[in-house]
């Protein structure tokens, strides 16, 4: 028997994606967003869906152009603490010590340690409500080598990428439960104070 | 050191959702959707995108109505069947004896015997290439009264929704590889030969 819960942005699996941008200085910023997901084959594109009030968007919609950084398990931490602070006043890569590179095909810098990495043009952009959706048209797919498979293509497991479940607000992993959403990445923010 | 694998329709993780609808005789059908994603919050909304030649996209350019079913991974084979064959020509409900239940909020059904469905009104419809994105504002959403958590909400261990790895053609869960796509439903369609 179903119950309804309501009208709600719940869907199972979503997915935790690091979203990264140059401001108009030049300075590399990254987001998480879980509101994204591929939307065609021919051409390659996927979206992302941001509010307003992001640093993110304004980065985006000066650019064009954004990557998506996905993160393993292992940067679970890392990936909470890019949502839970603003681009606008901290340097999320100093912060967490990781690296921005520049991507090859886009003006956007992507997350060196995430093994799996997409360069996306905007191609059009959607006024849904509280949030716009970009549509990325992606120009390349980066993996790390050591993780490619025989047949050039990433196994799943050996990316290891992060899932996330609105309203009860946890990560999850293709091996089970990882840890609270907007709680992970709190050690790294109180090193900010 | 990353290596560049080119411009693919390809990011993980990508879920494995199942679109129902009706066809313009009222007959109800469901096909198996990879690209899609939550897109907006305030109204909460979600995206399917799908080629031209689905049965499914002209069910919905007509009734302007979807669900979305979530199956687990007990199910992985009806959803990957839900991908083989076309509901122009097969009955997928009757072949897999799952049921269509007609959803509440929109004029669509979904499969009852799944644990997660989410109910779509279409509001915008964007052309993209080989594919039509539909935006859907998610009326209501429904879980099996079973798995619902003592805060109402569902877990996501319980609802157990599977992954798609595009490329490599695998689907895989919360809990590791599952099996490969446009196979496991192979056993299905050949009974209907």
């Amino acid at each position: 028997m179903k119950k309804s819960i309501g009208s709600k942005a719940l869907i199972y699996p979503s997915p935790v994606w690091c979203v990264g941008s140059y401001d108009t200085n030049g300075k590399p910023n990254v987001m998480t967003a879980s509101w994204g997901g591929i939307c065609c084959s021919k051409p390659p594109a996927v979206t992302i869906s941001l509010r307003k009030a992001t640093y993110t968007y304004h980065s985006i919609m000066e650019t064009k152009a954004y990557t998506i950084s996905v993160p393993s398990k292992k940067y679970a931490r890392e990936a909470d603490f890019f949502g839970l602070t603003s681009g606008k006043k901290t340097d999320k890569f100093r912060e967490t010590s990781l690296t921005p590179t520049r991507a090859d095909k886009v003006h956007a810098p992507y997350v060196e340690e995430f093994p799996m990495v997409i360069e996306c043009k905007v191609i059009h952009t959607v006024e849904i409500g509280s949030h716009t959706q970009f549509i990325g048209e992606i120009l390349d797919v980066k993996i790390d080598e050591e993780i490619l498979g025989e047949d050039g293509i990433p196994e799943m497991l050996n990316i290891s990428p992060i899932l996330y479940a609105a309203e009860s607000r946890n990560y999850y992993g293709v091996d089970g439960y990882i840890g609270n959403a907007y709680n992970l990445g709190k050690s790294i923010k109180r090193q900010l104070k």
